[in-house]
């Protein structure tokens, strides 16, 4: 019971009704037939490192040292979470994380939606929830490094390429 | 003296004739005529906002919330400053910043070198001098958003622009 006190404390909880609607396939009574519901959370201590392995692997992810990931988790500005809930099922279908100066600048890592889930709105509605936590922060100027395939979902939440002809760059070890 | 103290124990001190050779322009003994000295820190406790505030004046950067400096530096995974170092002085020529995961990724951000120093390799000696502490944080991805006229200059430091076509994004508030 702690560990759901704990998820819905520190969680928006969504009625499925709302994902329905993003989905574009609204049930008659505005939930899925399984009456499982789409809830946030920005917990970290509620993420099992080898779930979040499991939904990497399950986008193709290249494996990570777990220790690293849980060192990424722990120096994280902000670290979110979305669950399939059912009954007392909890399921982790999606995750996305942030690095800050805590003032001025964000940028965001990592941002995965398990493929069952994907196509209904809830990767918007994981973003939305990102960039509203950190507007909440105070935080002016949210970035991104985008695979060119993500390139226009992000482009369809706001954000901008290249703004004024800044431009990403990487720094690889040799 | 607590200052210098502290300042030499966490930075390294650098020959200046280290950094004529970086200008092209060694002088005879292989130092300034002036005799002074550019240092290192990564010690944010030294760096006064105000002189901050007037380095990035120098360059014409827009003003910000001091507030919000100071919160940014707290927050940041690395500080890196730069000093002439002249005798019982110090002045703050240049400064640059990385949040990070401590981990995987990180992210440079307000890079400035006082224009009177500009063009003698100084920028790139500070940039190498983040690089090598965020390599030895065993951060493996180090990342920037460029202005266009500075693109070239990060690309001699082996920074990578778009690779496999990944995109810089920004979201700024409405």
């Amino acid at each position: 019971m702690v560990f759901w006190k704990k998820l819905f404390s520190n969680s928006n909880t969504a009625a499925t009704s709302e994902f329905s609607e993003l989905n574009g396939e609204p049930k008659a009574n505005g939930k899925y037939a399984s009456e499982s519901q789409i809830s946030f959370s920005i917990e970290r201590d509620n993420i099992d490192l080898y779930e979040l392995e499991e939904l990497c692997d399950r986008v193709g992810w290249a494996r990570r040292p777990l220790r690293k990931v849980k060192k990424a988790i722990q120096h994280s500005f902000l670290v979110v979470s979305m669950w399939e809930i059912n009954g007392e099922k909890r399921r982790l279908i999606g995750f996305a994380r942030a690095t800050s100066d805590g003032a001025f600048n964000a940028t965001i890592w990592d941002v995965v939606v398990d493929p069952g889930f994907q196509n209904r709105g809830l990767g918007k509605a994981m973003m939305k929830f990102t960039i509203d936590r950190l507007r909440k922060a105070d935080i002016s100027n949210i970035t991104l490094f985008a695979d060119p395939h993500v390139v226009d979902f992000y482009r369809r939440l706001g954000f901008i390429l290249d703004p004024e002809g800044i431009k990403g760059m990487f720094w690889y070890p040799d």
